[in-house]
């Protein structure tokens, strides 16, 4: 009997949900200990509020898989695993130095840019295939990636770069 | 003799640099691969044009390095390297596939993200650090960053899914 290959644009919908459904878990991990590292009162809670809307990230993610009538399942995504251990190189190196906040801060505008990339492009697809309510729910969290990415922006820009500097 | 350890927002800056230098060196080699995998003639061209703009980041991150009077010297960036295997993956697994085309317009929007990410965070330390002419060197960038990320929305929205959907 012939393998099914996957083909089409349900089946990379389907992969690239449970790329971003892992990624996401790991971000999940990964926030409690950026926010534990900065020292910056406004750069640890804004880590802090982006982990609460992460456990909402995952459960829209939990829902677009119930539309698909798929359980919800992670797959192994390089892309975040790398821009994390990028973050953790730069809590060690930096630890206890001046600069160490503009470090988290970027570490946190590269995962909110990957999400963003990968929220785009589910959406889309998912308006393509026809599920409205799936797009409906990855809109929701773009706009929210977008804005910690923004808030971040500010942060960097305006406090704390000119300690570091 | 205590040790010089990384410290200010220079260290960091410097860090960062030789992390998107390293990066736009395994764009320059992934941009070929993608182009030739890709079956749809305007995602073909988008991939081969921003081969030739990559190379006039790898000059302007040059110049920037003559600045700081340093030689230009890539560091391994597991972010990239973790983004280019998933793009390797998906030319794998869709291989021959109508979703081929949608894979590799989405991994081109995961590495133009994670481009702006960077050019947006060295921007903001340029500045911060006195260094208008790097600044405008890595905001030049930035836009064309921007412009091939808004380009492949394009292209994937109007064009490619419909066929793989």
């Amino acid at each position: 009997m012939p393998q099914t290959r996957p083909n089409n644009l349900n089946d990379l919908f389907e992969d690239t949900l449970k790329d971003i459904y892992f990624a996401e878990k790991q971000i999940l991990r990964a926030l409690p200990k950026m926010a534990q590292a900065a020292s910056s009162p406004p750069l640890r809670e804004a880590f802090e509020n982006h982990r609460q809307e992460t456990e909402g990230h995952v459960e829209r993610l939990t829902q677009i898989f119930e539309k698909l009538g798929k359980p919800a399942k992670g797959k192994t995504c390089d892309a975040i695993m790398g821009i994390i251990d990028e973050s953790k190189e730069i809590m060690e190196k930096y630890k206890g130095a001046d600069a160490l906040d503009a470090g988290l801060a970027a570490s946190g505008q590269a995962v909110e840019h990957y999400e963003m990339a990968r929220y785009g492009t589910l959406k889309t697809w998912a308006t393509q295939l026809g599920m409205a309510d799936a797009a409906k729910l990855l809109d929701q969290t773009l706009q929210e990636e977008k804005a910690a990415d923004e808030l971040l922006t500010r942060i960097a820009t305006a406090d704390i770069n000119k300690k570091a500097a």
